[in-house]
């Protein structure tokens, strides 16, 4: 046991982290890292022991005056002891060893996730073991109902409500913004939440952002839903499924995404929106999540299976994720492109229109809107005749923005063409390089930057024609867009010939 | 890209930590524990990006006072921009898919983890996948030939040297004390390096501090190996595969210890000691890491295989672990014993004169200073005839400390007889149960605390005899320790009639 004085720490890093001087801890069984319990005359509370060799003098304990519901003062002693670690450990530890855990080990997993009890390791030995050892479908249900119940929930007197979700990694994937205003044109309520760029150039948040507020409420989302039957918030700004948002902190390091976690994450959110019918769609292709057919097709056998199990009605569609929807890469070039196929269908790219047409027709089916097999001619009457753009404005009105036409989106000042180095055919687009580079143009906190390509793979191109554009508010940025741009061709011309082979 | 001015902080809790405020990374793709790249018109460092909602104002980047090698100043504005992760997380992630690592990938892993490159979330995830995908033998002598070259190593001139290594978990292990002065007596070189205690009441380096400095650098363990022969010194206090330390630090919170690097970090510590051959003691039983023999020698197998491509000869013993060796349980308990048993040898308790005696016989066989077989008789004499206690007191002497008989020795000044509550047999003492009370009654720290013996398991007992005494230097410390034990009864004792069972 160590008896030492409290010095309060302007500090928010780690939840409860408690920082002791090395030398008040050499010779002692405390290492940084071990769970303490500090107690007062009054109050005790569980941390983690840290140890420095300058921000706290020995015989001080360093406690961050942001620590919540203790009532501890400035110079006050305390004594500090280990404490048992966390419950999950052990279950971790169970995983990690390839055992099933039972429905209330993982609920004491998750709760312990969003309590911010478990540090950094704990949570990386979770995310890692459950990757490596999997869940069966019991121990994937069992997470993510309790993800659902952990946060926020939605509830809705109007039923059925519906859902559309991308697992995404396609640039430019802004079909939300027609499929949702059609889906809602039809009279259904699809109260749908986007992320913002995790790892994209723009996001389907950031994107409408340029034009709306996207920063709702639980009680907003339910507001703009019930006077529009739609909505577009960023699901950022709720706490749905807050598990979610922790566990996403250690995959990005760590490039991992299990599919128990991305199975839960995705149907967890649906639960606490009160979601009926959901339709998934899963792009499949090369530079994306989902790399053949096969695999898409036994990941969306899991959503259904899971949807059954949580009394979701789930349908996957696998479209073709191998080059960007549509011509436009960032959030002011997308809006534009929306807003553009919206007042005009029949001019905009079909990779657009088809992909919303073809997820908003499967919605109206399942809703009953539509035949079996006529949903996407329905669809495409809805966004043909503008009734789509029609709600559109309506939901953009609702959440707080004005109505906007596409010709007053304001693009990047400082833009420079890159041109085909030769006759031939565009033979890949690569979205990683594409999205790559709209953010070294500033995407997406630069929201007038991004990419819009003048061709799409397959198209002959002649020395000199402009490939794609690249926009940035920043003339620096720009530069270093067009210095990646040359280094790396995102986008590759090639002739018919593609090698010649000679008898030597 | 992110432009901040620069702001120093009195942090020193993860490497390289740049923090800031959640304000200015909002809506851009900078999330915390990103690599940024931090470059001033002079200098650029890498570091690993943590938010903040009150630390650092929006604007600034704070940066801790104590980074290396970089020259910055206060409201210097940088430039913040994302850097590529280490190459280890690819290779990490290799290993999480069950993929072999060549020597080159280990080399960085090994090489990072040194240079303090890799956060806790990485580390984790390395540990994690190690433990469940394992390592082949390539794979192990390379991290175990990486983790020697990223530290100090020592050479000598006299060869061999030999060692002894107890892989640990049984509490009053204090064999060493014993066997490294009779291996040097009989003219041998044993630089023994030991821990502090980790998880058990007292590591050997505890225990020996009692009477003598057991901080020694390279160059002292050297001076004093070559006068005495011998050498009792904390490992800690040098730089000797410093890769060990950073993993143990992730491998104590999740309570996990992969066999790959508890493989590596044995048989590393050797290489950088310059050791010719070692005996490796594998305690045995119910509480210690090892549970039965089979898994014993799977892992000496391991252990011989491994020191065979490193050039260094292994013998591995199994001994008996399933209770304390000897009766004495904290530092200055453990020294007044092992004096005592320097002193008296025949007095002395049989399980430590037994296995102190028999790692020593192997040791003087290996160096040809006794013909097979009568490795443990030679033992014996030297210990029987006071060369031993001579040679322990040289040791101590060259160590800085003096001579101390074992009447010298102060104990803790409250202690409390724990008896027998019936006539009976010990039929157990648990290992658990004994660290825990030694630490509860102040153990390592307090050196006077700890537990001695009345009993060992199979003994029998009246009523009211003592089971064991509790010592402390803080009345407060002994009534928690007597109280923990009141409540778990660390030493069992039952009448010879376990169960009675009858007709209904």
């Amino acid at each position: 046991m160590l008896f030492l004085e409290v010095k309060f720490l302007d500090l928010d890093l780690e939840a409860n982290a408690v920082i002791i001087n090395e030398e008040d801890i050499k010779g002692t069984a405390y290492y940084s890292q071990d769970r303490v319990l500090i107690e007062s005359k009054t109050c005790s509370f569980i941390g983690t022991l840290q140890s420095t060799k300058t921000m706290i003098k020995p015989g001080e304990v360093g406690v961050s005056k942001y620590i919540k519901d203790v009532k501890l003062n400035e110079g006050e002693e305390v004594r500090v002891r280990h404490a048992q670690k966390p419950q999950s450990v052990s279950y971790i530890r169970k995983k990690m060893n390839g055992q099933t855990l039972t429905a209330d080990e993982i609920h004491t997993i998750i709760d312990e996730i969003v309590s911010k009890k478990l540090t950094n390791v704990e949570l990386s030995a979770f995310l890692v073991s459950t990757y490596i050892r999997g869940m069966n479908t019991e121990e994937i249900v069992a997470m993510t109902k309790r993800m659902a119940e952990t946060g926020d929930t939605i509830q809705w007197e109007k039923r059925p409500v519906v859902d559309v979700h991308s697992i995404g990694g396609v640039p430019g994937n802004k079909y939300a913004l027609l499929t949702i205003p059609i889906v809602a044109a039809a009279g259904m309520t699809i109260p749908k939440t986007s992320s913002r760029a995790i790892t994209s150039a723009a996001g389907t948040a950031d994107v409408l952002e340029v034009i709306t507020n996207v920063n709702l409420s639980c009680e907003e989302i339910q507001r703009v839903a019930k006077t529009t039957g739609g909505c577009l918030a960023w699901g950022g700004a709720v706490n749905l499924a807050p598990a979610d948002d922790i566990i996403i902190n250690v995959e990005r390091p760590l490039s991992i995404d299990p599919q128990p976690q991305l199975l839960a994450s995705v149907m967890a959110k649906k639960i606490a929106t009160g979601i009926d019918y959901t339709v998934i769609d899963i792009p499949v292709g090369y530079g994306v999540k989902i790399k053949n057919e096969k695999e898409g097709n036994q990941l969306a056998r899991k959503f259904i299976e899971l949807g059954e199990l949580l009394g979701i009605r789930v349908e996957c569609v696998l479209t073709y994720g191998g080059q960007p929807i549509g011509r436009a890469i960032g959030p002011a070039l997308e809006i534009k492109e929306a807003l553009m196929a919206l007042h005009d269908p029949k001019s905009a790219p079909n990779s657009l229109i088809e992909k919303s047409v073809s997820l908003a027709g499967v919605l109206l089916e399942l809703g009953g809107r539509a035949q079996i097999g006529q949903g996407q001619k329905v669809a495409w009457e809805i966004l043909e005749s503008g009734k789509a753009l029609e709600k559109f404005n309506e939901i953009v009105v609702e959440q707080g923005g004005t109505i906007t036409k596409p010709e007053e989106i304001e693009l990047g000042e400082y833009t420079m063409d890159i041109r085909s180095p030769k006759d031939g055919y565009v033979t890949g687009i690569s979205n990683k390089l594409i999205t790559k580079l709209a953010k070294e143009a500033g995407c997406p906190k630069d929201k007038k930057a991004g990419i819009f390509l003048g061709v799409k793979t397959g198209n002959k191109v002649n020395k000199e024609d402009i490939l794609y554009t690249i926009y940035s508010s920043s003339e620096e940025r720009l530069d270093a867009a067009v210095n990646f741009a040359r280094r790396t061709y995102p986008i590759k011309v090639e002739g018919m010939m593609l090698k010649r082979l000679s008898k030597f």
